[in-house]
């Protein structure tokens, strides 16, 4: 039996601080639509969230980097990635001639979660640890020319929103469309990559492996967040994902 | 030639009063999940608008019904229309069985507007006036099984949100599908439709054509508000649409 020719596709996640500001939400807007062929976008705004809790008077709790999201946390949440910020990348793209379609875990039942139970006693509150991501319902869209722009919302089958990690919901897109396309999973970031010494390119790590991860995570070199990071990044290789970059906030 | 059968769909407006009260959001689900066949969902969210731009300590301003829409209420609606009301109706209807996808115009740009010029000397800012629906887009997806619930917002093609008139939306759509399918414009109301009497339920007038209309207005019987909504009802008809029926908050 042959093997099918899968096309190229992108999966692109942008972190909070590049959507959330204007000049670089226009640079990532021009950079995104570059990208030749089938692409999505996935988008955080955490800033953004966390700006508007200030303003109604909530505290914003964040432990390991996960913000606790209570009732109205989720509130905020909700309005801020699934409205505020997604909306106006959907606009933009529009503008730019990108046939967007903003998505949140609970569109079309795109991406399910469940709520995360106790951890280490710790009540995360309305968050999503993520379950499955319909590669097929996406592809279909991809297919008729729809971008997915998506929002690090997703739902649990119950009626809830959850707030969900957007690194983990680019991975699980990625691995849900790796089926369909041969996919390349891109994470931008604020530095160039993985280096040895973060405060000095220079010492970039151009490639990864498995074997190198546990290495370099032995040695210390990979440390703090970016164990989740490349962990992510490994786990979609796993998955089908023909390549995954983690690169600076400039994305072509 | 043969002229070829078209499927029923209901095109179902919802006011803000409904969607934003816990009771009666669960009420709408049950009842718009009961509709047989292929639907689409309008929906307001003007009081949780006002809320929230309250609490940022925004003043609403409101000409003719209609909401003075300056950069910071802009984000206010983007946010509670397009993310809050929008999401938290998706969530419900997909734990109902149904498929829904949350839309605004800006998504797969299914309603393009303009921007409203001054009138009367009147800056309303943000606010759209509506150009087109794409039905073809909107018929494709529905043929798929989905069902699409749209926040009143739309964008110029030129990279802003616009907000606007959920009524006008719902028409809008309804004619734009009135190529593809019979269509029943529905709009849920507080009262149990046009009345001779608005306090007498007993005066409900059962079916108004367009010379009723204008009999009806000469002698003050419709007036106000429900001038708007009459006209946007018969001009439905006079572009394809089967039926318009203005009701009762319950919706079947």
């Amino acid at each position: 039996m042959d093997t099918p020719i899968l096309n190229s596709l992108t999966v692109q996640k942008v972190g909070g601080a590049v959507v959330e500001n204007a000049e670089s939400l226009a640079q990532l807007i021009r950079d995104f639509a570059a990208i030749p062929g089938p692409k999505v976008l996935v988008h955080g705004g955490g800033r953004s969230a966390t700006a508007l809790a200030t303003r109604l008077g909530l505290e914003t709790q964040m432990v390991e980097g996960r913000r606790i999201t209570d009732d109205d946390m989720l509130k905020v949440v909700t309005m801020v990635y699934g409205g505020l910020v997604n909306k106006n990348i959907v606009a933009q793209l529009q503008a730019a001639g990108i046939n967007a379609l903003g998505l949140t875990g609970a569109d079309m039942d795109v991406i399910r979660s469940h709520r995360r139970p106790l951890k280490n006693g710790i009540d995360y509150g309305w968050v999503g640890d993520v379950d499955r991501a319909d590669g097929q319902r996406l592809a279909l869209l991809i297919s008729e020319g729809v971008v997915p722009v998506i929002a690090p919302l997703t739902h649990d089958g119950q009626g809830h929103m959850l707030n969900t990690n957007a690194d983990t919901m680019a991975q699980t897109v990625a691995c849900a469309l790796a089926p369909y396309y041969k996919v390349s999973l891109r994470y931008a970031f604020e530095k160039r990559g993985v280096m040895r010494d973060p405060d000095d390119s220079s010492t970039l790590i151009p490639h990864i492996t498995e074997a190198d991860f546990h290495q370099l995570c032995a040695e210390g070199i990979i440390q703090g967040g970016m164990i989740p990071k490349v962990e992510n990044a490994l786990q979609a290789i796993r998955q089908g994902v023909c390549e995954v970059l983690i690169g600076e906030t400039r994305i072509s």
